[in-house]
């Protein structure tokens, strides 16, 4: 593939391992308001509002926000069934910043360096720049931009976003590849022209509960993205 | 300043040396069809378009484009004047993207660098987004995001443009501090409510033409981002 010229990163679950960083953060939070809360299940159950939430801004029901919006409000939709009622607002803004907290993958920051040499690289996510500067500062990811969600107004699996880093790197959808660890978002990033990378990422949803295998068929599948790297001949 | 979490730069002649690169990149292009010129004359020419063409989108009479796009027209422009009338169309294709090869003045890397450490970094430029990931690359400044014009969707000195980028990393203008070597930039800055550093660029219209000093109080004045990193306590 010797015209691609800039990989477009999927991050929750491709880049950064959120269930984990979730269930950290909420458990150094809300242990002193509930000791007997499987947290992983509340990253489970928090994160389970990130889809419904999205299509009300993707069908045209509510106004584009920023993600960190969103994830306030699934937050306050999830927190009484975990006896979690009477929170404070302070622990609650810092709570909802749990999200700018998140910890990659061990293989992120190194395999991200690597195709940095080759490919101009985004994130294109569903997150806020905010949100995504906080996680590179983080975890050392040396993105060339934030593109995604906030500069198209618009959610993926929605063509805009896609199209919108394309046309904000000044190319076409050939020349740029969509990664990430998700079939849907590989089929949506296909369908607007993009080449499609696939990355393994078994346990995003807690070890051994496997991943999905790419829906169809994928330009690249690698294990990491140092694999990936590896992969595209870096 | 202890509230100041992220730092917002001038591009074009603070960060960067256009003259200097503007004039070596049209004269390898150029050279071939005139060797008359002076090249330095040319850069001066064609920067000279720059505020005109974006006062059209500031007042509303053509709509926001790139500011690549008003580099074309402003070359096509000048280019007459220079007994250039010629051209061919892949010439022209290249000699405006010399606005994507330009080199930063050789403090700029080690400062943004230096700087960094402590604050968020961002470009909040007239110049679009490929442009800026494009001077990022050459000259390796570590920006945490591209913010400016694009986003924003309208030039500076508009206060939109200085507000999205606030508004972007979550922060009060309060807590940004606009940096740039031009006292325009600063003032309409400082209208919005973010802090001000100067940078002072005595050599960006040439050897001793001098720079214009700031128009009102700044928050910190340097000779160079290595200086401001010094004076912010990095």
């Amino acid at each position: 593939m010797p015209d691609i010229r800039a990989l477009f990163f999927d991050v929750f679950g491709t880049v950064v391992d959120w269930r984990s960083s979730i269930a950290r953060e909420t458990e150094i939070l809300l242990h002193p308001f509930n000791g007997g809360i499987d947290w992983f299940a509340f990253a489970d159950a928090w994160r389970g509002e990130y889809q419904p939430a999205m299509t009300e801004v993707r069908e045209g029901r509510i106004p584009f926000c920023k993600l960190d919006v969103l994830h306030r409000k699934n937050l306050e939709r999830i927190l009484p069934r975990f006896g979690l009622g009477s929170v404070p607002e302070d622990v609650l803004v810092n709570l909802n910043r749990a999200w700018h907290r998140l910890d990659g993958w061990p293989d992120s920051a190194p395999g991200l360096t690597r195709l940095k040499r080759k490919f101009m690289i985004a994130p294109v996510s569903n997150g806020n720049i905010s949100l995504m500067v906080a996680l590179a500062r983080r975890n050392g990811f040396p993105w060339d931009a934030i593109l995604g969600s906030e500069i198209a107004g618009d959610f993926k699996p929605k063509p805009r976003v896609y199209l919108a880093a394309c046309e904000a790197l000044d190319l076409k959808p050939s020349q740029c590849m969509m990664v990430a660890a998700h079939p849907s978002d590989l089929v949506a990033a296909a369908a607007c022209g993009l080449r499609t990378g696939f990355v393994a990422r078994p346990n995003e949803h807690g070890p051994g509960k496997g991943a999905k295998p790419p829906a169809g068929p994928v330009d690249v599948a690698a294990t990491s993205l140092e694999d990936l790297a590896t992969k595209l001949g870096i």
